[in-house]
């Protein structure tokens, strides 16, 4: 207790009373993130609010000499578990570091503190014109230093990449409160290593990410959406390779449904089914340009081939903005699937886009083969390799282990990933190993080992 | 000596004895890279020639224990010294790790070993009917792993991104032997951190690069291409502005040459004007697309639109692939500048976009300043920041070292990088410090000692 005393007191003096809370003065929400509570008595000794990179540095230095435990905290929306307090630990909120520092039009960059949230970003770019692509459902409490962090991906990421591409500069705090600013503007900078990489999704175990320079891009002023039902997944495969042969860098999101998803979003979730007969297999796709017109004819011509050469057996185009949005709210119903699909486990894997149909039968037949009845739904963004699973618990059936351990297990027979683009946080610790060989599990530890001697920076999180 | 004879009964027990050469069975080539000899007694002791990842870490595995520095050499040419052997050193030559171990056409992925020719991996691309975009002039000679290593850039770092964003999956072997492979296929894989890019742009520092998957793309089946004249800086940026705009991710080359560029190429190297009068500053740009016809009509809108407003004051479409190779070839005459303008002090450096001019005139200013009749070229891909500068060497002007000096320094003043493509290797390591804070270099050699604690992979390189 004597140490946590001195250490609120250290941190006071260094970066302000007000701006280290303690005891009855910390807000409920700083001892959980979205999914993980801390263990009942294990929150943190207090939150602390920096305002500056100073800041950061200041309470990290003192963490650091007390080899007290930091956890960094953004929107708290994440979905693993990456920002739920240790015990004894100092969770450090962003929450106070929010502002826009520049928009540069010539660069296509914007300058923000880590604490910005993600649609503060996507505003001030568009208030200047341009467009910052990343956009998750959590844009809204999200904030960008968490994006970072986890590298988030998103709807658009086929067309614009993961948050790692979207980086060009970054500044982080290091355990031991050294301040690296690496704020570069610039696509090509080969001068030694590559350093952001390292911060970038790693879950802030290796440095509390304070500033960001962002790309930006033009604002499309166009954009084709179709929802076709197909065969099967080899026409899938076929479907995707004429989209990016014939749409190329405009084609940006291809979902896949498979008809498990389809059947309970139009009839248990009312939403109108945008084709005819059931199908083997459902694929929604954007595509964003610069002529309505133009861009129209284009991705008309392609879905028309499509189906005069039977890889699509239906299609529709829409027709407007509103119509587009009706396709995605088949594709978004999943947000009310606690409604009528729950308890449920959910994953967020990926597995190599060929054998994606192969891994959905092996999977789905070893879950049958341990609970006959079970109910599962398949879909993804899959031009990504980004397949996403819900299983239904029955009160009969399998564990949430049991599960995790048949669909992982299977994942892992498969080369794939156990996760796609929601990070390792603590709830996939336990399978981590299934995804990374002992060596690159060694070659991540000795890298923290470099940066984090002490162990400080959000412990026993990733490994 | 007896180290020496004892390390190579070694490597030649564990590798063969045809895959160790010494002595005078060693070729003259692996005693330098393109620009840097070994200096005079310096070679290595040996050149071990790998056919496998088992015998890159047998030779590491050998070296290792006796502390010896180990070279990686790919194609040999780079242009900064990066595969320039050090005395006593293994060269580790690539150049027998030549298989192109598979296409996956629905993953669109390759994977290879690191010593194949860009060349082969583009062929092997085209025929499965894809695209492996990377491009440098040195593509028959120089080797994949060789890219990888140093972050190669080129010609359609805009539209594909630099070598670093080609890379899905790698294989690296580490100092001490230890194999890690990564041979990820998959576009989104968020478990653990990305360890891939530590290696990539490291230039052979951290590990030796053995295999790789790489992302492929649709073949375009349309290019377009204009030579425009216009009247400033601003003007390039508007174009610039209004071709992102437009072109979307079709735009794939946007280049810059200042009127000292283009003088020279059209007088005493004769290529043929393609525009009419003098301009303040020239763009050559490409798209590429899926369909000739809409997209030359979308791209000279483009061009049109920007020649009524003023932003352009002359310009010429490629009306053939022909034509297109025409414009292309004012540029590329740069690689016949020897025979008009050596001895001359090239350089590859970033600038924030915005700044690119002020850069420029600035950075004249100060190379008049010391040699009034100064002469020099700027050029370059600045839409990804990169600006290449030629600056004629005369016998009563400054040194090679004073012009490094106030180019770099300029560099320095600007934020901008001292290496945008090709690497810091041994002739740009005076210099970065330029770009780089004391802070990202101690976190650099962090990461090295982390990796090679004992220092034996390339030593002397980077850092």
């Amino acid at each position: 207790m004597d140490t946590s005393i001195s250490v609120l007191a250290e941190l006071r003096g260094a970066i302000g009373a007000d701006s280290v809370m303690a005891g009855d003065a910390m807000e409920a929400k700083h001892f959980a993130d979205w999914v993980v509570k801390a263990a009942e008595g294990a929150g943190p000794i207090a939150v602390a609010y920096p305002r500056s990179t100073a800041d950061v540095s200041a309470i990290l230095r003192v963490c650091h000499a007390h080899r007290i435990p930091v956890v960094p905290q953004g929107g708290l929306t994440g979905l693993v578990g990456g920002a739920t307090p240790v015990a004894g630990c100092i969770a450090l909120s962003l929450s106070r570091m929010r502002a826009v520092e520049e928009v540069d039009a010539a660069a296509a960059t914007i300058t923000v503190q880590a604490g910005v949230p993600l649609q503060v970003v996507q505003e001030a770019a568009d208030a200047a014109g341009l467009l910052f692509p990343l956009d998750i459902g959590s844009r809204g409490s999200c904030v960008i230093g968490g994006n970072v962090s986890t590298n988030a991906g998103g709807n658009r990421v086929l067309r614009y990449g993961m948050t790692r591409e979207l980086v060009l500069g970054i500044e982080v705090v290091l355990a031991d409160g050294t301040v690296m600013t690496s704020l570069n503007k610039m696509l090509k900078n080969n001068a030694g290593y590559d350093l952001k990489h390292l911060f970038i999704g790693s879950e802030g175990t290796l440095g509390v990410v304070t500033r960001l320079v962002l790309r930006l891009f033009p604002k499309p002023e166009s954009v084709c959406t179709a929802f076709c039902a197909l065969p099967d997944y080899a026409a899938v495969l076929e479907l995707l390779r004429r989209a990016r042969g014939k749409l190329g860098g405009a084609l940006s999101a291809f979902e896949v449904i498979w008809p498990e998803f389809y059947k309970l979003a139009t009839t248990e979730h009312g939403v109108r089914p945008p084709v005819g007969a059931a199908a083997g297999v459902y694929v929604l796709m954007d595509s964003l340009g610069s002529d309505q017109e133009q861009d129209t004819a284009i991705f008309s011509a392609l879905i028309e081939a499509a189906l005069e050469d039977g890889v699509v057996d239906d299609a529709v185009i829409a027709q407007s903005y509103r119509e587009s949005r009706e396709f995605w709210s088949l594709r978004d119903s999943v947000a009310e699937f606690q409604r009528t699909f729950d308890p449920h486990v959910g994953f967020d894997v990926s597995v190599p886009i060929g054998r994606m149909q192969e891994f959905i039968d092996d999977c789905r037949a070893h879950l049958v083969a341990r609970y006959a009845p079970v109910r599962a739904l398949w879909f993804g963004h899959i031009a990504d390799s980004n397949l996403h699973i819900c299983v239904k618990q029955e009160p009969d059936g399998p564990t949430k282990k049991e599960i995790d351990q048949i669909v992982y297990g299977r994942v892992r027979a498969f080369g794939g990933s156990v996760s796609a683009e929601h990070g390792i946080g603590l709830l996939k610790k336990p399978y981590l190993e299934y995804s990374r060989s002992p060596v690159e599990l060694d070659v991540m530890r000795r890298v923290k080992a470099a940066l984090d001697p002490e162990g400080i920076l959000n412990p026993g999180k990733v490994f």
